[in-house]
């Protein structure tokens, strides 16, 4: 079976082809929100040099976010018309879980997406020989807030995602020696974790398709809270 | 400073630009030995896609082995070729310090690399807050030997690289619920680990130039043994 998988819910733009068993192809490109003009000519590139065509993925698996809504909303229009071209299902994954699964085999795994004010988007993740279980559900909080809980209730926590880049410094200072920054590799949104999960819950019956599959934003736009309070007055 | 590092001790060709912070852009293809035809391209398009000239690159870091013989030359004179033409160092760092470096929150990391002939490229590492150490020095092993001395030793053992998927079935049978086998993505040679490595040891002063890096082969080449059989009889 050929995953065809990418993560656009950052900076990081990132596209890879794997099957069961190994890694044919990734690329992922870390740049200010070209992803727009980047993505397909990517995934263009890969699929190219593996001699491969669309019609040869069996899967494809899109990270639903949370994170950059134009970002994410780039990533999945594209999955969703490369998926209806063929007839190929999709399987949606938390972008969370797929920074989570750069890290499987730590304890406490906390990714951090920068969700702006302060804020970030997270979860609390445990791993168990690869497997990676939900210990606190995707959500935003207030960087405080969330270290507060942290100190509160774990002994050893590794951190990655852009988050942890930008409140390093009082991660630092709050959570002291408890804390671990992952590697630069495993801090970046990969698509290979995107893909993996997506053949595990595949597997598992967990499928979307192009109509189904939808982002999972965590909070309402910018243009629709602004409207939402426009209504209230 | 922003480093250019590449890895082509396997059948994956990857290379990567990255600095102190975070990946800028990686790419790695998965084909068999096409290594000579592909790995200029890929970082041609790797660094076109970044906006970035050589000349920006400041630091090299490659793979030096253990691996394919053929795949490793290709690597390095690619290296020292970009490294070269601006004077610009460049730092070696073992195939197998990158590997296990895709897994640094592991306890003992055992990555193999077929060496064929049901031996392997291997050497034991741990790991301590994202710092890895050297066990076991990098060695040519028979499957069934190294798998003894890790059964002897160690009671949760992760293993990553090609030689962990060829012989899953020994591996499992041998070590039984001692093993984890990593995921996909932690399976791969990386070029983010090689360049985030050639960063500490540039920090450490481990510097190499293009006149004194060389492949670690760790045995004589076939080539090279057959003449000394001829020269013994």
């Amino acid at each position: 079976m050929k995953v065809l998988a990418l993560d656009t819910s950052t900076m990081m733009a990132t596209c890879a082809v794997l099957d069961e068993n190994r890694v044919l192809g990734e690329y992922s490109l870390n740049q200010d929100m070209t992803h727009s003009e980047k993505l397909v000519p990517m995934i263009r590139e890969v699929l190219y040099s593996l001699n491969l065509k669309v019609e040869d993925i069996d899967l494809y698996g899109a990270a639903i976010g949370p994170g950059s809504f134009t970002g994410l909303r780039i990533g999945i229009a594209t999955i969703k018309g490369f998926a209806h071209l063929f007839e190929k299902p999709i399987v949606g994954v938390s972008t969370l879980e797929g920074l989570a699964y750069n890290l499987p085999c730590s304890k406490i795994i906390v990714p951090m997406i920068d969700a702006r004010r302060d804020r970030v988007y997270t979860g609390i993740y445990g791993s168990e020989k690869k497997n990676i279980k939900t210990i606190m559900k995707p959500t935003v909080l207030d960087i405080n807030e969330l270290l507060s809980i942290l100190n509160d209730s774990y002994e050893e926590i590794v951190v990655n995602g852009d988050g942890s880049l930008l409140h390093r410094d009082i991660i630092n200072e709050t959570l002291k020696e408890k804390v671990i920054f992952s590697t630069i590799g495993q801090n970046m949104c990969r698509a290979v974790s995107i893909g993996e999960l997506a053949i595990k819950k595949y597997r598992e019956g967990n499928i979307d398709n192009y109509y189904s599959l939808i982002p999972d934003y965590l909070r309402e736009s910018q243009a629709q809270r602004e409207l939402d309070e426009k209504r209230r007055k």
